[in-house]
């Protein structure tokens, strides 16, 4: 039986958890095709100062697709350790950052600085940035305001109003999407986007030259999986549906399958988002219709946030397993395997 | 027949040459100890802010050993890899500082780091820190004036007369022999020193507790290898029997063998070290004596600077090859093969 060849796209947290889901399964050729304009933190200082793609979200994949024992000490950890003390220079970097930024400069090259993670980390599968093109991200919102920079639209500062909608997103320079990149779509059984922060993970990529007419050509299933929580600032009181108007209209193309969480998220977690504005997804999609797949894809275990770490981590997560699962019976179902 | 047992003791420049050298010798069974007090550069900030060992010398010994593939890029450059960017708080700094330092803090012990680093490297031999107790050099100068910190012995800043003496140096703590490196200094069929900075990389050692009678107690040749130059304010106008007799001094035991450097230095170079006030160490080491070994231990190429490095390295050097050679010549003339 031929291997499903699959594609995610994205970048974030989301990405990490569907990928670290996929890798458990021999059906599955993976690539992770990355968004080049995260601009926050760490990897924001780097590409800054080095002039190269941001590194934090290859690294994220990077470690996903690992296959090194997570039960020894190994470059893995070392990948996810961010440094807690060190001076304000040293301090809040991650190492795997840092890593990827040295054999960026050393080989001049983020491809093969990759190749090399990729070794070292005995990765199962592909990662590769969306575009090589150095750019931004930018949203437009209703009242007119334009953020610059992925960070910023990810944590917008005072005065911007957090209930404002995005009108539009968009790249400050024109951006290719790098060849290998579309090469793996145009191949794929599977195009899967999602879950993710709607702008700054998934948009993020579609708004690249050539990715939306790439996943147009492409022959592959075309899988959103939908956010569990809205994200303040970003997707204030979206509905499911306003999530995949959005997916839509910047992959000129409707998913074939939408993949939404049925299963109830627990209380107490539900509390803590609401401190942050962030409230579940209601499901507003169509009832009866064998594109929108509702089921249990929500993890059991809740995720505590890593020591040192300086971004937010999600506090209820998908589950990589049962999403991996229901991408497997799909295509049995449409008897689609080749 | 066995291998040789060898324990270079030091750390700096010289100790990797050595050891460059060595492991290219199947005759050998190599072991490093690595002096704990170095201050300076990216490792002084790292040792502060985290508490640990500083990392630089053990990072170039463990280089030393790799035996990686240096036409690959690998793991063997990233550690020497220096950051030449990113702000004050990276610019400046080892990648493989970075990389000892993170491995300590997530297995909370710098052994555990240095194996986990030897197995990524492909390290052929050991490398321990001669002591595990966070110490400091200090040193008296015969004004009664006492500097602390390898860093400043090393780099004495105004208005220190770098023309001064030294009377003695210590440890502002004690520090006792890591239990390894006594066993390995009991073991050794060679215990080699030098070349290396006289104070700052070689005596560093033996004035931690248990060194001295380590090596009285052993049965291993010792063997004392005499820098190529003086280095102004530590050996200021030193001639070879100086620094030998300060290394009997510390050792409490006169080296059983005396290696020094018979071949001319070249003019040019000796131009350059003359602006730094370093100047050929002069052989007044007594003639027709079987112990004083002369020859040729230079090596050929003269060495360049290195692109971000921020420490001062020296222009020529001794061959690793050569003084390995020398040791095994000896080794068999005095039928001392077990």
């Amino acid at each position: 039986m031929n291997k499903i060849n699959i594609v995610v796209i994205g970048g974030g947290t989301g990405t990490f958890v569907v990928l670290n889901g996929l890798k458990n399964f021999t059906e599955f050729n993976i690539t992770a095709l990355v968004s080049s304009t995260d601009s926050g933190g760490s990897t924001g200082i780097l590409r800054d100062e080095f002039g190269i793609l941001p590194p934090g979200d290859l690294r994220q994949c990077l470690v996903a697709l690992s296959t090194l024992d997570p039960k020894v000490v190994s470059l893995r950890d070392l990948f996810n350790y961010r440094f807690n003390r060190g001076g304000e220079g040293i301090k809040g970097h991650s190492f795997g950052n840092l890593f990827l930024t040295a054999l960026t400069d050393i080989t001049k090259s983020e491809i093969k600085a990759i190749k090399i993670a990729k070794k070292i980390l005995k990765v199962r599968g592909d990662v590769f940035p969306i575009t090589l093109n150095k750019c931004n991200l930018c949203a437009e919102y209703e009242n007119g305001e334009i953020l610059f920079g992925e960070h910023e639209i990810d944590e917008p500062k005072y005065p911007h109003d957090c209930n404002l909608r995005i009108k539009k997103v968009f790249l400050d320079k024109n951006a290719e999407i790098y060849s290998e990149a579309k090469k793996i779509i145009l191949n794929a059984d599977v195009i899967l986007i999602g879950p993710g922060d709607l702008y700054t993970s998934l948009i993020a990529n579609l708004v690249v030259n050539g990715v939306s007419e790439s996943i147009l050509q492409s022959k592959g299933k075309f899988i959103y999986v939908v956010n569990l929580v809205t994200k303040f600032g970003q997707t204030t009181n979206y509905t499911a549906k306003d999530h995949l108007d959005e997916i839509t209209k910047y992959a000129k193309k409707e998913p074939d399958f939408v993949f939404i969480n049925s299963s109830k998220l627990p209380d107490d977690i539900l509390e803590k988002y609401r401190l942050e504005n962030a409230f579940p997804v209601i499901d507003d999609l169509p009832n009866n219709q064998k594109n929108i797949v509702r089921g249990d894809f929500l993890a059991n275990e809740i995720i505590k946030k890593n020591k040192g770490d300086i971004l937010k981590r999600s506090l209820i997560r998908h589950d990589g397993y049962k999403i991996s699962r229901e991408i497997i019976n799909i295509l049995h179902r449409h008897r689609y395997m080749h």
